[in-house]
């Protein structure tokens, strides 16, 4: 951020009165601009034993297999998100069930959170997003070419839990922000 | 927002090619800046079967009382962020539990998120953002000066999960969004 986008003048980097963290701060209107986390909602889709997963047309990580995620929207529900999502880049009609993962994902400012789903008929499509969406047998799931951590994590996690017979759902944290001080991905 | 964040020329609401909402989009860099939902994050702190709460020292709801809750930061995870919260309102150190309530505030375009918590020790006090900080039996809960709805949804949930012995997560929604072609707050 370099400019306020209330009034257009430059911005600077410092503490706020009674704050503990530099945000953005227009010296000409005094807004505060606030930086938070952003929510990524998804799901796992089941048909008849087999998963949906759409392969990446887009970036980051394009070409590679994901579930139906994107961009929470304002004005909606995080079931509302994930069907959403589901329709856009598989163009699959799910009904979403349980809270299955919340994934911290500290380096890029998000908060990844997956639902169990069902896709009641077998009626899917490449959205723009998409170049191409497949129903997986658990055994053909291409676990070296996921997209991101955090579908793994969810897909590991449902078929875990589906094998037990039980629907938790789980937290867990990936972080490759740079290390204070060194030079390297973590 | 009036003006790009990137560049400082005007921006225009209009909906970028392939996608289905207005965005603000800057004519002079080409940034489209999105709007997402933001995450606050709280938590239900018990001590010897009495819950903390704060009286607001600030807007909105000032004078209400809430459990500790505010904006999540970039870098933390939900449960550091409830632990944060607690302690910069409260000056209590709490231990997070188990996942209590996700509460869609649409017109606010928040997503509140509380955690289960206990407070060890009965060490507390009043933060920057509160009046006065307390213990409350459950018969002694301010229901008619609560803060928020999503404060009552909460509580009320937590203690009817307590009587229980059990620890479900609950989801709902608040929309006090105008009506389309209304004019009154629903």
């Amino acid at each position: 951020m370099n400019y306020c986008s209330n009034c257009g003048a430059p911005v600077t980097l410092r503490v706020p009165p009674g704050d503990q963290r530099p945000r953005h701060v227009c010296a000409a209107c005094g807004t505060i601009h606030y930086d938070n986390p952003r929510l990524v909602v998804g799901c796992v889709p089941e048909h008849d034993g087999q998963i949906l997963l759409c392969r990446r047309a887009i970036e980051p990580r394009l070409g590679y297999w994901t579930v139906p995620a994107g961009f929470m929207e304002n004005g909606e529900t995080l079931q509302q998100a994930a069907a959403r999502e589901s329709y856009e880049e598989a163009l699959a009609r799910v009904e979403i069930g349980s809270l299955l993962a919340v994934v911290h994902v500290l380096h890029a400012r998000q908060v990844h959170v997956f639902f169990r789903a069902t896709l009641p008929a077998a009626e899917f499509g490449s959205g723009v997003e998409s170049l191409e969406v497949e129903l997986f047998a658990p055994a053909d799931i291409p676990w070296s070419d996921l997209a991101f951590p955090s579908t793994e994590f969810a897909l590991r996690r449902y078929f875990e839990d589906r094998a037990a017979g039980r629907e938790p759902h789980h937290f867990t944290t990936i972080d490759r922000r740079l290390k204070p001080g060194g030079g390297s991905h973590s």
